[in-house]
């Protein structure tokens, strides 16, 4: 095999042919360090990146005999993930150089198992809305979404075979929609987050950037110490639920076709589809996110907006400002919406296996200021819920599309059943 | 006024009172000192002090005009709870010396408030359940209680006037029992825990230890941005739910008698009290408790675990060998009991006002090697509910005995207008 497809194979297959002496993790890691040589200076995903360093952990793990599941890997980490071993710096010059003691939880479990820690991938500051300088890795003079810029942009661009993303609003399937990707927030909280850098804690959730799904449930199944996930028959027939959700007016034509495609062809696989509307009450969950979002950065970034402003976007100091002066009632009353519409999620699935919805409101807009419209994963967001993005479609600019997957809470496995399922059935947009 | 009083003067009256200029926050810091000077040795509830450097902080506070809301207040500071201008050492030598970048979000809030920020308080290491130093302040050769057992015998032995600390079991209400002041776990999530070193995330609280109600809501109030709770008129009518809960044979004598005491005084003072009998399911919430405890700490630690062993002590050891092997399928069901027991809550508590429920399982244990049982916190630390130890009665060996309090989630404010009506209705053992 040649080396300079490694970088392109899945992470089930480069685990199972290091595993089998086949290829060697050094090999495996050279070939994402190829790939980021000859494409960083248009994709930018890397925040900080040692190729030697990476060399001398690979060839560490090559000399050990005791090979863990995930033996060789290279795991790209969003840049508000702490590692031991490289600065975590949060896209922010408040944090340049910063190195944390320990690595996450996240990371360190997979650095257990044997994953090889690639780099740190550029986040939009502090994970929010201001981007980093990533470019969309289909076309650079387009957003790669945010704010897991560089995790979305470095699996896409086949730079690394996964990558931890972090989502408060839509941080993990905008880019997975927009550059073309999986991307994976699982149920809240089921990946620790000892060690990220909070936004907003009562919605940060730790996610994946992945090519496959089976890539997905690999690294899942280490992280959480279970089976991987059950392969569904061909001629299974899921009962789904198309939910357009209170922001689909601004789906753009090419969200809509894929919706419309996908809904085509999953009925002549044999799936049954039904309408699923959502309670009036759920519109109210966009404005809720943003209070919460706002009050809470607010207190998480307090030491900073006090004493080191000047290191602050205008963008996070205008939701610093909105949290620090908001009223606690108002805050109170987002928080009680939301636990309300979590009680009502058994109601809204019903008897459907899972739901179908846009993943983003079309293809990535031009331009590198904005990093796209979070309503369509932000209101799954503040829901707790499991949610994937599946790399579908293609837009009118040849930029990917994605559909929105969404599960039960705690039924994560049951999702990524079926997203593997719908993906065997529509294919990839390449 | 004696300098020598101002450290056992409630928070609520120095902020006042150094509003209005009649004392400074130089002379309150250094009443602090004092007592901590005297008492240290034979206490020892800190972990680090600087004490000039406190009175730097509090002169400098002196001589600011703009005067924030907690302004001269000297504050205590677990020690698992980040500080930028000191160490942060959890009681492991894995952490000697070792120093955050920022603030956490709790401590950065009371600081721009004003507080001064007097020092780190022991806590059992990694807020788990092998002791510190600390002695109870009533009898050195009892327990404090743990893990927060700085902060509970800090506050109650006059050394600061209030103190943070953590509940992931029963490490805020049980040092407050044994330590006899007031101990409050709000509403998971209440207080924000960025800054905060996770043992588990599903269940870690920030808490406050203080030694009047009063004192606890003046802080809530700056944390949160909301007014002061409501305080009810003495002829207020609550009706009240006694709840042994399924841990009940554990209670000793005092426990016992405390709450027969309680039911007794309340009743007489106008007050409706019902029998309150919890789901058989909660039963389980014990052992669901331990396996959350367990995997999710097996997560945060996973660094630690793999590269420093040596460091931590065979307590934790078990425990991170528990939750590294423990299967899925046993932390989730644990998630999901705890899930659904929550979404019962509605009904367990009916049309009462609050729970009345034993605090501890009597006063503090002789011996400083266990800091005694955590069922009686714990059972309402899963379920998120917030929760508060009243200082109302004396045991067998003239030990605090606490009572708790507990109240439906998100609704705060009323358990402290409530707690406050049975203070003053009760009194305290002092």
């Amino acid at each position: 095999m040649s080396t300079d497809q490694l970088n392109e194979l899945p992470a089930t297959e480069i685990v199972q042919k290091i595993a089998t002496g086949s290829i060697s993790a050094e090999a495996v890691t050279q070939a994402c360090l190829d790939r980021i040589s000859a494409r960083e200076d248009a994709v930018k995903a890397w925040a900080y990146i040692d190729p030697a360093y990476a060399l001398t952990q690979a060839r560490i793990l090559d000399d050990t005999t005791n090979k863990g599941p995930l033996h060789g890997l290279p795991i790209g980490v969003k840049d508000v993930i702490d590692t031991s071993d490289m600065p975590t710096q949060m896209q922010s010059s408040a944090y340049e150089d910063h190195q944390p003691k320990t690595d996450a939880a996240c990371v360190a479990i997979l650095r257990a198992a044997g994953a090889v820690i690639l780099g740190k991938t550029v986040t939009c500051e502090f994970a929010g809305s201001f981007p980093g300088p990533t470019t969309n890795p289909h076309n650079p003079s387009h957003t790669p979404g945010g704010s897991s810029s560089g995790s979305g942009a470095a699996v896409a661009d086949y730079m690394v075979h996964g990558a931890f993303g972090t989502q408060t609003g839509g941080s993990v399937l905008r880019p997975a929609s927009f550059c073309g990707t999986v991307g994976y927030k699982p149920t809240y909280n089921l990946i620790n987050r000892s060690g990220l850098m909070f936004a907003a804690e009562n919605l940060d959730t730790i996610g994946l950037l992945t090519r496959t799904i089976d890539d997905a449930d690999l690294l899942m199944s280490v992280l959480l110490n279970r089976p991987r996930s059950e392969v569904l028959p061909g001629d299974a027939i899921p009962k789904i639920g198309l939910c357009r959700t209170h922001h689909w007016e601004s789906a753009l034509p090419e969200t809509i076709a894929a919706l419309d495609d996908s809904v085509e062809r999953l009925t002549i696989a044999g799936a049954e589809i039904v309408d699923i509307a959502l309670p009036s009450s759920f519109a109210d969950l966009s404005a809720a996110r943003n209070a919460l979002n706002d009050f809470e950065r607010s207190r998480v970034m307090a030491d900073l907006w006090q004493n080191e402003p000047d290191h602050l976007s205008d963008n996070i100091a205008k939701q610093l400002e909105n949290g620090t002066s908001m009223e606690f009632a108002t805050y109170q009353n987002a928080v009680i919406l939301a636990n309300d519409s979590r009680a009502q999620l058994d109601t809204v699935f019903g008897d459907v296996d899972f739901i179908l919805a846009p993943s983003a409101t079309g293809e990535a807009p031009e331009g590198l200021s904005y990093t796209g419209d979070p309503q369509f994963q932000g209101c799954w967001t503040i829901l707790h819920v499991p949610t994937i993005s599946l790399p579908t479609h293609l837009g009118p600019n040849e930029l990917p599309v994605g559909i929105q997957l969404v599960g039960r809470r705690w039924r994560d496995e049951t999702l990524l059943s079926w997203s593997r399922w719908v993906v065997d059935k529509l294919g990839t947009w390449r």
